[in-house]
């Protein structure tokens, strides 16, 4: 991958397809030729902002297109395009921008007050909305005429264990790599239209644009998802793709009763943890084509899918990895599985992130060059399927968020009432699991769940608040003092959850 | 693209869909999973001759599976394959196994009398048929699991200006890519299948092999181009994709009286030379969907392809180079071109050849890294369009095939009879251009025409041995003594060519 350049795919896709619709938002339409102009613009404006090629710009943008505008304008710029997840709380996002050293921060007037207090926190770091940005000068904008597969193109941070987040390194590569790997497992048909309800602040959002462009298909771009306004769109725009996560599918069956999906529709790409059985089923009778996916931020999207010929046969699967993806299961013993051994899940492709921003590369040695240790538990049948026993064995997925229960266990922690706390995963109906916690007080204290809710609710995203606050005596902990986690859930107090 | 690998693409097909139809050949059929086993038997019959992994294995085969199995087989096994055009004649085959080192051929029972001539001539290589091959012993086959995209995977000889043949070196990233930049431009559709009756020997065939593993679409191979049995088998297997020169497609089209296109056909890929007008109208009226493409060995299959969309809109264009390819006209002062202006090709992408073997790489640096000089001479319209004038200008392309006159000339030479020779191509209906040859007599001499076309005959591929040989008292040459070959045509004799 190192030193292969390819054309910059949007000046590319552009002179390719240029009068091919690109782009479908409300009431807007943009054709190749004009997302490439608007995108150019944008660049302009970008430029007068004086940043390195090479440097960081972080941005905090809803799904629109002028986030695509601006986020394709950052690769043509060759600035690095850290982004940021909109849920977050201005405490998370201030965090991950200072450790990004993203020299500017461009964000909208729908999010002033989280700006103002990002631009409190920050001393170097321009902050600047979109529509101040729309009225300034044209800079200098030097458009690339390559991208290095090698070179980052974005970051986006995840939590790991550490209860940090870390911010994973996505090259051109990854993103191209991913983006072929899935038209090679799913076709490339003439009509194609992907449906993007998904944040764009999501590698599942981000991955559809980038799609778009290598494709030269149009994505029609939802600010949020709305069941009613999709199954219209998917409609009116004939769209042949889209990307849910399960409750998203929950509700677009739900409203199915009026709308049939059309023929044409050939491909719903499930992924944001597993898919429950009943909800297979459903899709089944609706003849809803489901695509169950394995994947994560440090993929690049999708890295093993299951595709309807299976979903009967293989019920529970994730299926096999893609084309130019290799997977391998390592038992507890440190030796690659047999099959239906349980293990941990490595994998390995071009899709896979060369490593975490500031930290030392992801790849583990011990098998061979470039293969990323997952966290993630599984097993592969006789015919290579993956079963995807649990995500990391701490991983709270909840309506295809990803929570690591160490981030919360830490902001509870730095609560000068709480002496010990544990996070778990609960079971809902809703959103599939959502964070519950086990707090022990210090001697003395009188703390509500209630002061503790609405402290967390200062330091973290809403979804990673946790729906109910538990206070024990004592946290079950091994000879080593390390947390059980898996022994929290016979504390969980049944029914009457907060909010 | 260095350093960057992907898994072994035969077994990851087999793996992902192993029932899927791979290959058609007359009454005979394979799936992925047969396709595998059976090329794993051949690696198994090759592993036999202990030729080291990285190592040279030239292969002189007609169109047929057992083709098929020892080429994929050759690729697991990391032997670098000579591909040899089977037209050839035993002289030119025996000088490109000695120039690339090959410490053995595989041939066949059908080519034994032009095996033994080989043998004659090679020393230290061993010459084995397919037929005696199965017949041995297995041996230790080596399986590799991953390509290394900057590896060489095969070696195909064109002839250059300079008269002697040269090996083009093909990688694994080469032939992916190609394949990959294919995908983009055609779509891949759920119920594709190409036909192949051009030879697998050719970047023509050899591409269609790659692009039926990576995509997983079968192909219907035909031993050689049989119209009936072409449009039989288009029927038969709702082929979708065609690969043709323009000798193939004239004659496919006197048969459509009979036989209509199903409606699933979508694409006959047009290469080996320009397309006459009439040719591409009548395409137009029988609704065939005519996509005319500009590639060479050199750039392992079409780098620039025109859409059906713009057959009418950009009569005469070769179209824009694909996705993931680039391309410059640099003019006669060595800059590159504007608008409209003529100057020679170059094109740049992943898909083109590292070089040459035991040859300096073909890579101009002048326009930076990566640009392969073509020698051909063409245009870009406003809209990028390419218009190609002219192949190399001494290049004669016959059926699909590339005559480079040097080679003629250089035989003719030879010949201690003639004193000097020149080569060109003329107009011929069948196969758009044939050789004409020019000779010089020595003094004295008595040699008649029939004597020369007899002796090139025994050194040259029919298709190269001159059509009508001109007797001349001198040819027309520069005050540097240089052939000027654009002076030849003045010197045709019209009609009565020999045979």
């Amino acid at each position: 991958m190192d030193g292969q350049c390819i054309p910059n795919w949007l000046k590319k896709r552009a002179n390719l397809t240029p009068d091919r619709m690109a782009l479908y938002f409300s009431g807007e339409s943009y054709t190749f030729k004009e997302l490439y102009i608007e995108s150019l613009n944008a660049a302009a404006k970008i430029a007068g902002l004086k940043i390195d090629t090479g440097g960081y710009i972080a941005v905090l943008l809803r799904n629109h297109p002028d986030t695509v505008f601006i986020l394709l304008a950052l690769q043509m710029l060759g600035i690095k395009t850290v982004i940021l997840n909109n849920r977050l709380s201005a405490q998370e996002l201030s965090w991950q921008i200072g450790d990004s050293c993203a020299a500017a921060v461009i964000t909208e007037e729908s999010f002033s007050s989280t700006a103002v207090e990002i631009t409190k926190k920050m001393d170097e770091t321009a902050v600047i909305t979109k529509e101040q940005l729309f009225e300034r000068q044209d800079g200098q904008a030097q458009i690339v005429d390559e991208f290095s597969l090698a070179d980052v193109c974005t970051i986006m941070y995840t939590s790991g264990t550490t209860g940090h987040p870390k911010g994973v390194l996505q090259t051109y590569g990854n993103h191209w790599w991913s983006a072929i790997g899935s038209a090679l497992n799913l076709g490339l048909m003439d009509k194609d239209c992907w449906l993007c309800a998904v944040p764009l602040f999501h590698i599942s959002g981000y991955s559809i644009l980038i799609r778009s462009i290598i494709y030269g298909i149009p994505i029609v771009l939802h600010e949020k998802f709305v069941a009613k306004r999709v199954l219209h769109d998917i409609a009116k725009f004939n769209v042949t793709i889209m990307s849910v996560v399960s409750v998203m599918l929950v509700n677009l069956i739900d409203g199915l009763n009026e709308h049939a999906l059309p023929a044409s529709f050939r491909c719903m790409l499930l992924g944001g943890g597993p898919a429950p059985l009943p909800l297979l089923e459903k899709c089944r009778k609706k003849s809803i084509p489901v695509y169950q996916t394995y994947g994560m931020t440090e993929t690049a999207s999708q890295i093993v899918t299951l595709s309807p010929d299976y979903s009967l046969t293989k019920l529970g699967s994730a299926g096999k990895p893609l084309f130019l993806s290799q997977l391998k299961i390592v038992n507890f013993l440190g030796n690659e599985a047999g099959s239906k051994e349980e293990g941990e899940i490595f994998v390995k492709g071009p899709n896979v992130t060369p490593g975490y921003l500031h930290h030392d590369t992801v790849i583990d040695h011990n098998f061979g060059e470039g293969w990323l240790s997952t966290g993630d538990i599984g097993f592969l049948d006789d015919e290579g399927f993956l079963y995807v026993l649990d995500r990391r064995s701490d991983l709270i997925i909840s309506g295809g968020e990803n929570i690591y229960p160490a981030e919360i266990e830490g902001i509870l922690l730095s609560h000068f009432e709480v002496s010990d706390a544990g996070v778990i995963g609960i079971n809902d109906s809703k959103w599939g699991q959502v964070p519950a916690a086990f707090v022990v007080r210090k001697s003395g204290s009188e703390v509500t769940e209630d002061d503790l809710a609405a402290y967390c609710k200062q330091k973290l995203a809403g979804y990673k608040v946790p729906k109910q606050i538990n206070f024990v005596d004592e946290l079950p902990r091994n000879a080593a003092n390390k947390l059980l986690r898996r022994d929290l859930p016979k504390l969980v107090r049944k029914g009457n959850e907060r909010d």
